[in-house]
């Protein structure tokens, strides 16, 4: 599939360009604008070191009631734990953004990402806003992608398409098709750049899931955070939260038809799923995927804490870069977890490969455990044998050539 | 310091041999007898997969009500998740050993460590029990020390003198002076064995913790939570915690003269941070120790959230490694601890050298916080300025090596 498919849904415009703030040329400050206004929802970092920009958003966020007219982006600096000098910072560009663009300075969402600690080159950003906001285009959204990526290795964006519910719900559905000008299908397009952090103090992931479905902001708010709970909620590459981490969600009403709300919910699900996925993938130093699954556990938090314990594991990351069939160490894990386990009713299979069951190593041979630890995508599921709930986590194998990429000097 | 000078307090005989549980013929079986008895004390790991020989001498020393004759540790083989068979082997081991050693089957504690889910090669073990108790000797730790090392490089062994107590209190004093028969001097001798998991599977910490002073069970069970509180839970390694950790206290009241509880409290808490400190410096891959102190927190609880976390941060590990003053990745692991913290009011130092304060970075050079970073014990200190709370946590720099180390197939 060519990466012109991945348009944006009506409504939307978006351009990137570079700004100077990263010393190579590359593209660094992307914008995208809802001229007509959309309805805005986000998610952001729980890290008390939030950035200016985070904190900046989050009140007009707050101000606007959930609108929005304008996301500016920028890579190469983070301008976070800058202090007031930030703070100011941001709120000039966000100010210059509203003039350009002739909205209300609430109306302005933004973030940044790069270094933290270092002042952003306002002046270099300044006389930028004016041509970047008159470049904004409909259509591909590529070039707003390759905008806000860091270290990123590929592009990372996503589409689904609903067909618009005849009258208020019925046999709707999500169409993983790309490109189609059916007046009667609803996009959904989402955007995202990792966790690339090769330079050092880099934070870090941004999201933007943008659909031109008609919603109120409590129904985007809700369908935002399901969607993240299932997806960016639920991977792991450096175990850290950043004080950048955020996504967005804008929904700018555009497509004058209504769709079935379990389907676009999905649809966002999809789309989130697909770009989370893509960023544990393009990680530093990535070999492997390696998913966690958790039924059989008594509660919801202890399948998660299961889930997440295991696929966080420094050894077990380590054990999963080697290929090796190292059930161990996920027992360990899981024993380490805080959540019920009872090793008498714990099993462990690696794809359809039985580990360990009925309290004891299965009959298992290393030869055949050892093939499935090989796979490009690791899947170990846990049943706890102690309920019905089930949960999930996605990491990476632990590399040397990520330790030695976020070793290095940071100048 | 010759390591003849770290000698058993009196009432302690030891041994170490191989049996064979490696394949390289390196010393793996050791055991620890008291023949007149002591007061025994253990904190074992809380892993739910605890080891068969966890479970074992958890009981025993339930069923003793903290007394115990001999300890048996073995190295190669950690006879966890190995189901009853792992179980049986272990029951077979403890009895023939009270039977050798002439005590009641609950007077023997075990532990082994090794490789998680195989059985122990039990005849191998057996016909080793009668040669090894009758070659017990009183005097040098060290073939005890040597025969409990998996992949430690170094022998960890930490003593200290206790002057005993006119009467009943007084103006005692530990003395860190390790070669002296003086009768009225108590001794405190430690043995660990590190976290070593070259192989994979390997499964982990044991420390034992010895002393001639006479003291109930209770007080040395107190003793030994208040030491391993201040130093085997201020470090990590993994992350991880093990199915077999463990550490044991034993007391033979063989001294015949009292010892101040305040300064015998200090000589298990010195030699308890002695043994912790080489453990992490004895780490796969280990280059730098790092160190993380907080101060000023609203809570006791705070205070350990931000120096745990902070001190296991994988990237800010991976910085450390680098000599990278690379703060922003430490005041973002402190804003995602959970502790309360407030960006106005931390401060962030590196040695001597301040790096974030009043909300903004410091106008520090960043090669004289360059050369902090790269010493060989980086210290690193937050002020929280909330509070009068404070605690510490030891790590170390994540290298590659390790990674590699950890990422080997495991046969």
């Amino acid at each position: 599939m060519s990466t012109e498919e991945f348009i944006w849904p009506v409504g939307f415009r978006a351009a990137g360009m570079s700004a100077g703030i990263k010393s190579n040329g590359a593209p660094d400050l992307a914008m995208l604008r809802m001229d007509d206004g959309a309805v805005a929802a986000a998610m952001f970092t729980t890290n008390l070191f939030a950035a200016a920009p985070v904190q900046i958003s989050r009140d007009h966020l707050h101000n606007s009631r959930g609108h929005a007219n304008v996301l500016i982006l920028n890579s190469g600096c983070a301008n976070a734990a800058t202090g007031p000098h930030g703070y100011a910072d941001a709120q000039t560009i966000g100010d210059s953004v509203a003039q350009e663009c002739g909205c209300a300075p609430d109306a302005v969402l933004m973030n940044s990402t790069g270094i933290i600690g270092k002042r952003l080159p306002l002046a270099n950003i300044a006389k930028c806003i004016a041509p970047l906001s008159q470049s904004c285009v409909d259509g591909n959204a590529e070039p707003f992608a390759r905008a806000i990526m860091t270290t990123d290795t590929r592009l990372k964006m996503s589409t689904r398409l609903v067909a618009a519910a005849p009258h208020g719900a019925g046999n709707a559905s999500v169409q993983n098709v790309k490109n189609t000008t059916n007046p009667a299908q609803i996009r959904v397009t989402g955007v995202a750049k990792g966790a690339g952090m090769i330079h050092p103090n880099m934070a870090t992931m941004i999201a933007v899931i943008t659909t031109d479905a008609a919603l109120e902001p409590h129904e985007l708010d809700a369908m935002l955070r399901v969607a993240v709970e299932q997806s960016f909620h639920r991977i792991s590459i450096d175990g850290d939260t950043s004080t950048n981490d955020s996504v967005f969600a804008f929904a700018t009403a555009q497509r004058g038809v209504a769709a079935d709300h379990g389907e676009l919910q999905r649809a966002f699900c999809e789309v989130a799923r697909d770009l989370a996925r893509m960023i544990v993938c393009d990680g530093e130093g990535f070999t492997r995927a390696f998913e966690v699954r958790v039924r059989g556990a008594a509660s919801a938090a202890d399948a998660l804490d299961v889930a997440r314990t295991a696929a966080t594991s420094l050894l077990v990351r380590c054990a999963i870069t080697g290929g090796d069939p190292n059930w161990g160490r996920l027992l360990a894990a899981a024993g380490r977890s805080g959540a019920k386990v009872d090793p008498e009713r714990v099993s462990l299979r690696v794809g359809d490969v039985v580990l360990f069951q009925d309290g004891q190593p299965a009959n298992t041979k290393k030869e055949i455990a050892a093939t499935e630890f090989a796979k490009s995508n690791v899947i170990v599921e846990f049943n706890l044998g102690l309920g019905e709930h089930e949960d999930f986590f996605i990491s990476s194998g632990m590399t040397e050539e990520y330790v030695k990429l976020n070793s290095e000097y940071s100048t």
